[in-house]
């Protein structure tokens, strides 16, 4: 009995010391945040490529510091797909180089001024644009994301807590001493970015919930994380849950669009959240198109899920569950569902899409555009594949994930998502009468 | 024992059934949303139109409504101010029907596209504006807040779940005949602007706990109800806590407008969120400027609290504790603090301001500079009073709040905070390679 209290007695204090730790790391965070909200593009520019200098100098180090986290990731027993994630090679050390780079090189959002207009009252009234100030990030196995991550932030002029997975402890300490020695070196607050560097869970709960501290949380993992995070976090949660992306194949689709997106859509990757998990297709067209469509699926090794009217075309198929239609796959697997129209498809798709991306094939104009207009998910496309809806083939140069909230940032949230717009008024004197 | 088993048993079942009620509203709520996005301008204002017909037509029964509610605030003894809230007498209507018109002819924010491009890839994307969906509004007192949310909400697009106070229940639901009269005539679902019936609190609890069918909560009122609301939300919230504002009067102050403006910030109106709460003095200029507004602001009737500099020019001001410069007086009262430079006074907003609006007195072209991009704050001004950060003065046309967040909406909210913006792609057939 003794020896149980006395273990719960030091976990309670450790607790205490990893929020008090948490705490303080808030504190500086938002001493930070008004330095870094005032440099200038050169500044943040220089710090990215000291950055990117200190990494390639540090190979040594962060390759002795990964290869920890590798063998307790080995003896922990952790499988290969997140050893895999876990590891932190060359050639990732050189993609994270590459990655600031390219950040040092897109445009600054922080102070653009639009819309400046005169008002009756003769007060010029703009908006400007500006960083939202503290940003915890929470996230799990992959050590670049501290860097991906620590780097958008930085350029968008915030600060930033950093709580990466514990397996990747040692290595996010190392990519951390990089990224405060770059900091420094560009005259920047090294508190500009904190890596929380314990694996005590309560530094979590800590950091969701200090709005004092911390402007929004972006957590970055699986769904029970997000889902816990915006659960329980007292400030608000840039977010991205599911990603149960749908095609529908209308039935005045151009048959050689419909093929290509419908097999793009769902293989070009698996485990990606803008890959298709839901093929709807018009009654009318559906015994046309799918055959052809599943002999390509099955040359590709998808297994097919349909609904009823899909398996009298394709007894091959699978009884897809109700389930089936509300499930990310992020495999080969594909659920397949005959729909009377476009207005059914779009019934299907407000009842089971996650609001993340939806794409038409059509010829149909009017349709094209009640579809782009009615659908309300972060990306609505007409004859294009899902696989465009990311942040490099936007154009944002990056992105820290992809929102499926519909509040503040939505779909792929680059530089710009991370700053908010502030109103700014030039007058002479005036006053209201 | 037995029966106050039995009341409590009672407040249970009411408790569930209210929970139950605005759960099925939530349900209608969602359902009427999809319709209310693809409402097209003209239907929209039709409906605002007819409601403000409605409401000219049924002033009679307004009338009665209010007057028991006024009764009932009398009887329970509300207090002059409550019970002037909550008075919808013929100019108040006259005012509604005035706002629904407004609003009428305001352009519509919905469907509007922006920086449509086109990408290597050959997709051509933009960004399309969208109704939020579902919007909670929880209130207080004024029953007029009723019609002013309604038709924003309604303009923008979104349907709405009102909860009012309890004491104008009576006037709410005659207020909520006239709008559900004029969406019907205008072909719109009547569900799309519900007013809960009841005034159990448990309605609260339940409205802001639905994010499957509620998107943001917008609460108006005490801060006690929005801190409460924030705290216990599930879904999003845009909010408005305190309006702690400051006008900062700097040593290259012009004395003229430095006079007029803190004069007009504070003594314009008390008991606004935009009214001046704290005047910082460069110590260069405190002993020339303070005398005379000190004798200004004598003869409006405003208390002033000072720091100790202040006082030793200010005799006859009171002491200011550190509470003071956290206060949001909404009141003639005025804290007044002596700083050394333009950076000490960027130090105390940083440190006090609630992040509503600031404002510099300032000839100096770098400081006004300096000042307009590091001061955090949702409305940052030179050389004019922070009397004009409303959505009117803003050319908003209307406003449903000022938010003092960061995320999403910040400042005056009118139609567009209303909504948001997700991408669209028109594509002839692209996938990814």
């Amino acid at each position: 009995m003794s020896s149980i209290s006395a273990t719960a007695t030091n976990q309670d204090v450790d607790a205490e010391n990893t929020i008090a730790r948490v705490q303080e790391m808030g504190r500086a965070a938002r001493a930070a945040a008004r330095l870094m909200a005032r440099a200038d593009t050169g500044t943040k520019n220089r710090a990215l490529k000291a950055i990117a200098e200190e990494l390639d100098a540090r190979r040594a180090e962060l390759a002795a510091a990964n290869a920890k986290d590798m063998q307790n990731g080995r003896d922990n027993g952790l499988d290969a797909a997140l050893l895999d994630r876990l590891e932190l090679n060359d050639a990732r050390i050189d993609g994270m180089i590459e990655g600031l780079n390219q950040i040092a090189e897109l445009p600054d959002p922080v102070g653009e001024i639009s819309d400046l207009k005169y008002r009756p009252s003769g007060i010029q009234l703009g908006k400007m644009r500006v960083p939202l100030g503290v940003i915890g990030i929470i996230y799990e196995s992959r050590p670049n994301v501290t860097i991906d991550a620590a780097s958008l932030c930085l350029k968008s002029g915030n600060a930033t807590i950093l709580r990466g997975g514990s397996e990747a402890l040692h290595s996010n300490g190392a990519i951390a001493a990089c990224i405060a020695s770059g900091l420094k070196k560009a005259g920047l607050p090294e508190t500009a970015v904190q890596v929380v560097d314990t694996t005590d869970r309560a530094a979590v709960g800590a950091l969701i919930a200090m709005p004092e501290y911390v402007d929004v949380i972006v957590p970055r993992g699986g769904k029970g994380l997000i889902e816990r995070i915006s659960r329980e976090a007292r400030v608000p949660v840039i977010k991205h849950l599911d990603g149960i992306c749908h095609v529908y194949l209308d039935d005045r689709a151009d048959p050689k669009k419909a093929f290509e997106i419908a097999l793009n859509a769902k293989t070009h990757r698996y485990g990606v959240c803008n890959a298709m998990e839901t093929l709807l297709v018009a009654e009318a067209v559906a015994a046309e198109f799918l055959p052809k469509l599943a002999a390509a699926y099955a040359e590709k090794g998808v297994e097919l899920r349909g609904c009823d009217r899909t398996r009298e075309i394709l007894p091959q198929a699978l009884e897809a569950s109700e389930e089936d239609w509300a499930t990310e796959y992020l495999a080969p697997v594909l659920s397949i569902r005959v729909v009377a129209d476009m207005d059914a498809a779009m019934d299907h798709i407000a009842q089971y899409s996650s609001g993340h991306t939806e794409s038409i094939v059509t010829e149909d104009y009017t349709r094209a555009r009640r579809f782009l207009a009615e659908v309300d998910s972060s990306s609505v496309m007409v004859n294009a594949s899902t696989r465009f809806a990311d942040g490099f083939e936007y154009g944002l140069g990056a992105e820290i994930g992809i929102s499926t909230d519909k509040i503040h940032a939505r779909g792929p949230v680059g530089l710009e998502g991370l700053t908010s717009q502030k109103w700014i008024v030039f007058g002479d004197g005036q006053i209201r009468e």
